[in-house]
């Protein structure tokens, strides 16, 4: 990994210390630009995308799903992992489809983040999608439970706003396209 | 945790399957709405908060250090996880003078989130920090390396833009005080 480290800290040493099902964990041993060694423990987990999908009439699609690590149920953008191999285009793209049974004619990359910079390796990349054509193939995983809620940007905003909307790739993707659906 | 389940999943049962200096891992059993069942891989860590410090003359304070589990050099706003018993507040200012050096006379919330509800527990509340009075005492954690920089809230926002601020925290807590200092 010395080609992703960088002057201010190196990493000596790399062990695993829990292989899940999804996710791992892993001891990192660093050394900082001034000599003192540590230890970081990180998580490594699959990179992700999610997808604002807007209708032409400025009506949103979006999920309502239970998220138990926090234990609240979410309205959030679809969104889902990278499978092996795939591009993120192609991920949102699938993820949409399988969530919302919409598939948008029209991708545009919001931004690219990462979700948990402190202890994670997940990337998150956001995309708009409009232009959207329905063809009802929703796809949940056996252990998903997702209900499709439609509303106005506006009030999709509110929600933003009130800070009623709670995940970072929805609150995200909002307020990076609030000056094209927004009056 | 009964009280923090819902209609469209239950949690049946909780196990510790890892646990480390910092990350815990746990498995929840859950039971979706229409009967079937299924594992949740989850990481317990402690909240965290943010903070956005602007001084009168529009300028931010920004901290630049390595990022091991994501393995890039960030230049990021002040933040930090939350010490037993501490508030939000309270923590937002600490994590402010220690990283940067200064202790913001105003301090206002601007959200808090959900920063991987697909699989950790973690929460981050961001602030906005103003009237910043400068102490100098810096107090970093035995194995930290953190610079300091400074640059105009507009260099910040070009940064957002360019998608180089890659981190959640910064780009959030930029775009929801953009109208406050941009021209």
């Amino acid at each position: 990994m010395s080609d992703k480290t960088d002057a201010l800290e190196k990493i000596l040493e790399q062990e695993s210390l829990f292989h899940g099902k999804y996710l791992h964990v892993e001891r990192l041993g660093i050394q900082l630009k001034d000599g003192r060694t540590g230890d970081r423990e990180i998580v490594r987990v699959p990179d992700a995308v999610a997808l604002l999908p807007v209708d032409e009439d400025g009506t949103v699609h979006l999920v309502r799903q239970h998220r138990p690590a926090i234990g609240r149920t979410l309205v959030e953008i679809p969104a889902g992992l990278l499978d092996d191999g795939e591009g993120e285009e192609e991920a949102a793209v699938r993820e949409c489809e399988e969530e919302i049974g919409y598939v948008p004619r029209k991708l545009e990359r919001l931004i690219s983040y990462a979700h948990a910079e402190g202890y994670s390796t997940g990337f998150i990349t956001l995309f708009l999608g409009t232009e959207l054509d329905y063809t009802g193939r929703f796809h949940f995983d056996a252990s998903e439970y997702v209900e499709q809620v439609k509303m106005p940007f506006g009030e999709l905003f509110d929600l933003v706003e009130k800070n009623e909307a709670v995940d970072s790739k929805t609150i995200l993707s909002t307020l990076l396209c609030a000056h094209r659906f927004m009056d």
